[in-house]
């Protein structure tokens, strides 16, 4: 792809610039319905919803076997833009993808992890999401106005449902791999238990069976704080202003359950924002208050309250176990792929001994799984940061499945 | 003191009744000024406040020689009715002081840690705060409106300059110790720095020689939710309805952060609220999400939104390193009397590691110090509830100080 925007755009940030020759390029999204009237996506709150389309991306060639194909899921507040710069960003009025790359750019391109000289890599926009695919933002065509809270509550398993479906558009049969980290994890996971005869293997990262009661805490206080906003007006604020407030401070307690203690400690410790000497002042005192401050507000500008609602609810719902009456090893005995399973030793979010009960099931079914504890100080965030020691992981595992 | 109310009151929901042997009994608060226009209080942001007005209680007899005084402080939403039945609870419209006794009535009494046939106990609510003492709720005299926001930030030695006032108008020279747990332990160790001639010894639970940058990152979401609320009004709320989503979330999230991530766990793991099947909603699911709710709704019926604020700003501020420009060693160089450390296992807003730090000064110094790691799995709310193995550990100390 040529470079319609800036030829000359050089390496920032230390992002691989679109011409490099480790990034993938230039990127426009793809955009396919899925689910329609005559072929509506069951869900399992029990609706059978439609219309559904779908926003991708695609980086890389598949092989006339169609035997390479890996799809990476994304996490919360993801998006099918996975790797490369994304030429449409103006046209789709997606300013903050100007400056840098897609999520996961550093693990997806020519020669990296998820080496595009050698794999076909897949990424799609979840449903209920505010990036291209059918959510709560869109307009609902049997009554002309958004979803808003008329949207269905999704889950994980409807996620892969639904990516199966662009499997099958994509005329896929077996995907060589699923791969995810977080919320992307578990739907990696959800594809080896529901769909194992569509994939030869699957890689989860940062993530365990299900949230514990601390992480629901934390996902019902989030979610409070934006039906709290005077502007949320029952997630029909989509013809005013939008409940920013609320969102937020959201953000801002999700971005401390992501980042370790010791990492914060580091990062800011007690630093005062001005100088050595403390204001006596409510707000704006700690550098890492201010820290939080940004990380909210770039986060407004990007995503929909209530499409947060509805992805920290399927994050809430989702239990490996769930549809086997809680016993995990019976929910892991189908899942006929290998299994690579990495978590980071600060995560305390999807910390390494719950991803380690989904390894125990596995080896209770005596079936191919790896474990891998990757210390770490950066917390739940360290399958987007870790690269250097999550990266041979990755690739090593790959070549293998792809024997 | 006679039973001005019921003196049939049965012993209920595991508490001492009023007339049982091992209460303090009916409590009636005492209110002074220890703060007026020819003798403001020093206020480390610079200002000179008055009229300050205290409320506080006593339970025990002061000895003729004086000697046995234990000053005990209360935690971040505490107050001074630490112990006994609130005999003036209707009249001063604290309902919620009607079926239950003071904060740490099982620690304090005729037999208990605190024995009240031994020691005169004394504990006073904290300057800023909501129940009694001044605070952004009383009326500024020379406004003739509440403080509100005016109300000058406070700190935590400011409330140790504020309690030594309080030991003076008692007529005490020196305390046989000073004692709390959290943000009261912080005022313990801060007496034992700043002054050590006035106490024998210091008694720190769950708490550390500061807080760190994800406490600070937490204290910082909890007033932003209250300042977030469309009734916050700059604070200027008193005249209409409070801002009590934003101070129930701020309650929510605190309460997380009380528990530890096993406690939650084994008590509501993820229970649905209804049955074994979801529901598929956005709010009010799971088991958490309803304890939490109850949690808030309580907290916004006897806790005002502004004394949150100034509580949480004054828990952000504390460093007892400060003063000796970061040097703790140095900051505990001049403590004079015993001080005895107890962190529990699970806590995990001011863990043991930090707690050991003020250990390590001691020893540094050359000074007497005993830390004791209770292992626990109440996290944080352990100095609240781990009776049993907390006592003891007092309960010498004090004997040994009272030598």
């Amino acid at each position: 792809m040529t470079d319609p925007l800036n030829a000359s755009l050089e390496k920032k940030n230390g992002y691989d610039y679109p011409g490099s020759p480790r990034s993938v390029g230039w990127t426009r999204p793809g955009r396919v319905l899925l689910a329609d009237r005559t072929n509506p996506l069951p869900l399992d709150c029990g609706d059978s919803f439609y219309p559904v389309t779908v926003e991708y991306e695609t980086y890389g060639r598949l092989s006339p076997a169609k035997d390479n194909a890996v799809f990476i899921i994304h996490a919360l507040s993801g998006d099918a833009h996975a790797a490369g710069w994304d030429a449409d960003w103006e046209k789709d009025n997606r300013p903050w993808r100007r400056d840098r790359p897609g999520w996961w750019d550093h693990m997806i391109g020519p020669g990296k992890a998820f080496d595009t000289d050698r794999y076909f890599v897949i990424c799609a926009n979840m449903l209920g999401s505010c990036y291209g695919t059918t959510g709560p933002w869109e307009i609902n065509p049997a009554s002309g106005k958004p979803y808003a809270l008329s949207f269905p509550v999704v889950t994980v398993e409807d996620w892969v449902r639904l990516q199966v479906r662009l499997q099958d558009y994509l005329e896929i049969d077996r995907l060589l791999a699923v791969a995810g980290g977080s919320l992307g994890g578990q739907q990696a996971l959800a594809w080896a238990i529901n769909y194992p005869h569509r994939i030869r293997s699957a890689i989860v990262l940062a993530a365990s069976a299900r949230l514990g009661a601390q992480g629901l805490a934390f996902n019902a206080v989030g979610r409070q704080a934006i039906m709290n906003d005077p502007f949320f007006r029952d997630g029909n604020y989509y013809e005013g202003k939008p409940p920013a407030g609320g969102l937020e401070l959201a953000r801002k307690l999700g971005h401390i359950t992501y980042l370790s203690n010791r990492s914060m400690e580091g990062k800011f410790g007690r630093r005062f924002q001005n100088g050595s000497k403390p204001c006596y002042r409510l707000d704006q005192e700690f550098s890492v208050e201010s820290y939080l401050e940004h990380q909210g507000r770039s986060f407004v500008q990007r995503f929909d309250a209530n499409s947060y609602l509805y992805m920290t609810r399927a994050m809430d719902y989702y239990d490996a176990a769930g549809a086997a009456g809680g016993d995990l090893n019976k929910a892991c005995a189908g899942i006929g792929g290998d299994l690579l399973l990495i978590a980071y030793s600060s995560d305390w979010l999807y910390p390494p001994r719950e991803t380690r009960t989904i390894a125990r099931a596995m080896l209770a079914n005596n079936r191919p799984v790896s474990f891998i504890e990757i210390p770490s100080d950066y917390g739940h965030d360290a399958f987007l940061l870790e690269t250097d020691q999550t990266t041979p992981l990755i690739e090593s595992f790959l070549k293998r499945c792809n024997r």
